[in-house]
């Protein structure tokens, strides 16, 4: 007779082991990650598993209770001290006695842990870069004259297979200490992320250490989320965000990069600006989880490339300009010292790597996150900010770009534009018969034509357009007839409507009468056509590469995508045609990749490897760009269909000949192209 | 036919390679060491050989001058610009033609380096663990935007095959600028030390930098010693000593433990205090050698266990009781900045193993100087201090342990002992007829009763007796007959020379009447009796555990070792009977085994193997040590027979029963023992 059968869920590997294995040695040795701090003394309460009871004749198992061992005094002695859920075994204890089929639950608690509703709440399976493990280490004995440390490296070999330790020089005025507090009972912490690496000592207590922290950030050219984790049960325990302080030397990317260049301690003092925020950051999660910052053990940061060098002490000014060339694009690897963020002193930092020069660590945390590299289908993801980063992919090619949109998204350049803030009118409906608006805005339940909104409105007043409204101002235009496929402002209608009003030569749609008085003007509409524009002229330079007609997925990442409305993006045509039920924003991917990355070292092996294959486009270089781009003023586009789209929405009829406009983009060419360059020079420096 | 064969010398590496190998390409497959910093473009002159003419028939090689590749013009332009030697070649672009004997010499002079006479000139053949590489790195490439760092990756990964490599963080902020400086060319640092570590880019300069330095520096109780070598050339360029500020908490190690467990900020003080010497002393050799302390890149220390922890801030107190135990006892790495030397950014710190608590790496750098593990005879190597550290064995086993001599070899605990300065008398004779002594003092040429020494002596005056002449004092008087071989002062010449004296129920030996009157007493017999006697039995104990008699050779370590006679030693018995001609003082051995630990890291592999191979004997636990130990009261030994000394000195005839002197050591045996568990707690803590 063959010996039992074991099948672990999720992750469904399976193996055979003899009658009498622990369960968590029949985990180890198939490759599935259960978490021990103890190291088999059934005191950490980590190694938790549940027994799945009943018949899987799917996975070809018989499982019983009687398949596994009775508990023993060791998990009893557990059970009474801790709690152990009904149903919950300690792996380390619990014994192979017949075929088993054993949940790995992501939600091992051992500390009493408050998780917060406001966190992304994906379960990352984990295998984190830092171990704790405890050992009990030989006392000194005259007759073999290890040295202390000599015999816990001895120990962590023994007991947890780590041979050829590396040890951080700060521990070595403190190990004699930390071995004789508890009786030589000690938990060490174990950094190995490289498999390529030696596992190195980077933390040592006295006694059973039975919680280890993390910290997953991004930083943002505007905001800095960052999120605290367990290391040992990966929940997210708490999260927190703050206002990028570099704001005050610059409101984007470029006026930072040109600060640096007009300014010798530039570089320096948005430096110090970004890490004293990140350190009131870490301050603010481990005051709110009520921890030690020195119990934080192993941090990840993401950032776009001109955040990702300020914040590790580089100049960026060589992003500002052709060849745009980072200092680092690979994985970086620190100490937490190295950088000014005094956790533990042992804590290590990784930050993810660039894909280019405009194609940040942000992106690659997102691309990590949303996975385009782990499936067949073709996704689309985007992240619009000043600088658009692109990825499109699948499993067999991955491609990436950015696309200089300038700022009109976020509000800038439109007239009545503003921030996304309470106030601002965040969603635009237009009565294609009347030409009539109604909004909301933020802050306020109610759209403008019903009941009570006057009075709730009158607490912030209404302030201007933000860049979800935006979308929809213009997407509504043009659905109403205000706006041709070319984004004219139609004149004639002011004798239907007394919103379209005369602007000089061109023509307004009044959308507020107030103060202020909101108006979309012809410039406005120009402004979001040659956003878009560049936004789709760099999709769909990437859609060439691929040699593809249309996409399977889209994701909107970051602030813009988790506001606009997806069908008015594509009506605008921001974005190729595609499924309305597959394009989803997916919010701060980039802190999600951030958290992957910290919860798991294989996804950082992930990553890398799949940046390293992903083709980069840099769209300055391609001659299509500007044949994609004129073509791409249009509404949705010029040339390109959008079958799917029109089979969900009602889009006006196209117009023979767009050219015929004297204001289309035909013969405003040339205008068009010199705010097109002033916009890339402006974005780039 | 076959490919020429190719012979390396001195190592005797041989290999056969195809015509037109360069000759660099054949020592690197071969594992000859030859150093290259610009990487075969014949700009740094690091790889010279010399190519040997004529037959070699011992070799089985024929080699004439035209079987190597005639001077190339990138040899030219180097010998132009920087003087080629006659017979010297450049090994990156001479290429084989046919059989070729070639020599690689350890003098590679590229820049003019002034050569200490005061250094120990043994030749150490090369393979530093830090290595300069030249690299031209591929500009910026918007098509391929691979970061600056990441392309310098891939130029040492092509050029030197450095795959994987680390970076130090402090390097990232100044990488783009250091590429930019000299078009892209740059001169990086490469640390690889141990084989399973990845290779560490640990600094980088612009364009070519053809010199790199590292320091070996012997941590002394009393001095510490430091040489200053070329990692390039392997010359040692300056040295240069102090003494241990850490004298003034205490003049030997266990009053410096002591210190440490009264003072709360002992421990910290005397690190800093050995911290401080070792800057002002790396300063002085950089200023003797007029460079700078960034050009230093590797250092290697060496101490006792106590220095050891003291300088690397490790609380000694451990190590002043039972069971002594190190808190580190295998080889450290660490940076420099993490011990407050600082120098590069980079600069990496090697410290060797300990051996046991009271066996430091001090020791350890002895033995892997003096060799005896590579060798077949058996070699006893002794370093006497307050605690004597003892080595011996060969190639097939090695065993170590110290033994508690105390201060008295040092001129302590002796009525007119001092330590070595001008004045001491270092040198003694007794005439075996009159009883009359003469002798000589340090820093006078003559001998007492020579014309001039009266004159020469007054400078200084005769102010009392150091350590190789109590030696020397006790052996003389014993060989006069003067003490009998139990130590006892024979009262009964008095009547033959009124150099003997009573004092007291005992008698002494007037050697010099002035001021200071300097007289050998019984009790300063006794000391050194009772010292003898402890690194005595510490041998003969491990002599006993190997099974052997006799040592084949005796090498004394250390400033004592340096002064004594090595026939004074024997005929008291502080080492076993050898032949004399085999008995040698090697001076800072340990200061020579940091050297090869600096120059060479496979010697770093040897003596960590080594260490983990010797049998450490903890003479505290040995009840044979006792035993030994009253025997070796005795002059030279009370059991043992010393046949190679009786052949070489004429002894004095042995008495039949020594046990019968009032004053011998079989009756005084109780008063010797609290003497002697004196001694043990003084040395011990």
């Amino acid at each position: 007779m063959s010996d039992p059968l074991v099948l672990f869920m999720p992750s469904g590997k399976r193996g055979h082991f003899p009658v009498g294995t622990p369960v968590l040695d029949a985990a180890r040795a198939l490759g599935v990650y259960v978490e021990s701090v103890c190291g088999g003394r059934a005191t950490c309460g980590r190694c938790q598993v549940e027994v799945q009871e009943g018949r899987f004749a799917k996975h070809g198992i018989i499982s019983s209770n009687d398949h596994i061992s009775e508990i023993g005094p060791k998990e009893l002695r557990y059970a009474e001290k801790r709690e152990l859920k009904p149903g919950r075994r300690l792996s380390c204890s619990a014994t192979i006695e017949g075929d088993l089929v054993i949940d790995v639950p992501q939600d091992v608690q051992v500390n009493t842990q408050t998780i917060r509703k406001d966190v992304d709440t994906r379960v990352i399976e984990r295998n984190p870069a830092v171990h704790m493990c405890y050992v009990e280490v030989e006392e000194p004995d005259m007759h073999k004259p290890l040295g202390d440390l000599d015999r816990l490296k001895s120990a962590l070999e023994k007991d947890w297979g780590y041979s050829n330790l590396h040890v951080d020089a700060h521990l070595l005025p403190h190990i004699q200490q930390i071995l004789r507090k508890e009786k030589w009972g000690v938990t060490a912490a174990i950094h190995h992320d490289e498999e390529t690496d030696r596992p190195t000592l980077i933390a040592l207590w006295p006694g059973l250490k039975n919680e280890a922290y993390g910290i997953a950030c991004d930083i943002g050219s505007t905001t800095i989320a960052m999120h605290l984790s367990s290391l040992l049960s990966g929940r997210t325990l708490a999260s927190a965000g703050a206002s990028n302080p570099q704001i005050r030397f610059g409101e984007d990317l470029m006026s930072r990069v040109s600060y640096v260049m007009m300014n010798p301690d530039g570089r320096e003092a948005m430096t110090l600006a970004v890490r004293e925020a990140v350190n009131s950051l870490i301050d603010k999660v481990c005051t709110d989880e009520g921890i030690s910052r020195s119990d934080i053990l192993d941090a990840v940061f993401v950032g776009n490339p001109i955040m990702h060098h300020l914040f590790l002490g580089i100049d960026p000014t060589e992003l500002g300009g052709a060849p745009f060339a980072l200092a680092v694009s690979g994985a970086v690897h620190l100490k937490s010292s190295d950088i000014g963020l005094p956790m533990n002193p042992g804590t290590r930092v990784y930050m993810l790597p660039c894909i280019a020069g405009h194609v940040g660590a942000d992106a690659a945390a997102a691309t990590l996150a949303e996975g385009p590299h782990r499936q067949d289908e073709m996704m689309l993801l985007v992240d619009v900010g000043t600088n658009a980063e692109i990825v499109l992919g699948n499993r067999h090619r991955t491609v990436a770009a950015s696309s200089p949109t300038g700022p009109a998204f976020e509000g800038a350049e439109i007239s009545g534009g503003q921030r996304a803030a309470p106030g601002a009118i965040e969603r635009v409906r237009i009565d294609s018969q009347t030409l009539e608006p109604k909004f909301r805005i933020i802050g306020v339940e109610q759209w403008s034509d019903e009941p009570g909104f006057a009075q709730a409105a009158s607490r912030t007043g209404i302030t201007g357009i933000c860049g979800s409204a935006i979308i929809e101002v213009v997407a509504e235009m043009y659905l109403a007839g205000i706006i041709s496929e070319d984004g004219v402002v139609d004149g004639a209608l002011a004798a239907r409507s007394p919103r379209i009003t005369a602007n000089g030569r061109t023509f307004s749609y009044l959308l507020h009468e107030g103060s202020p008085r909101i108006a979309i003007t012809q410039n406005d509409v120009r402004a979001i056509q040659l956003a878009k524009a560049a936004l789709y002229a760099g999709v769909k330079l990437l859609m060439d590469k691929l040699g593809i007609d249309s996409v399977d997925q889209i994701r909107f990442a970051g602030a813009f995508g988790s506001f606009i409305d997806p069908k008015y993006a594509m009506v605008l045509g921001l974005i190729p045609d595609c499924d309305l039920e597959n394009v989803h924003a997916v919010g701060n991917a980039a802190g999600t990749g951030a958290r992957m990355a910290l919860l798991n070292r294989d996804y950082r092996r992930e990553i890398e490897e799949t940046v390293n294959r992903i083709e980069k486009i840099e769209t300055a270089l391609e001659p299509k760009f500007q044949e994609h781009f004129v073509y791409a003023m249009a509404i949705p586009n010029k040339v390109d269909p959008f079958p799917k789209l029109s089979a969900a929405v009602k889009l006006p009829e196209r117009s023979s000949d767009g050219d015929g406009g004297s204001d289309g983009p035909g013969d405003s060419a040339p205008r068009r192209r010199s705010r097109e360059e002033r916009a890339a020079r402006r974005s780039r420096g």
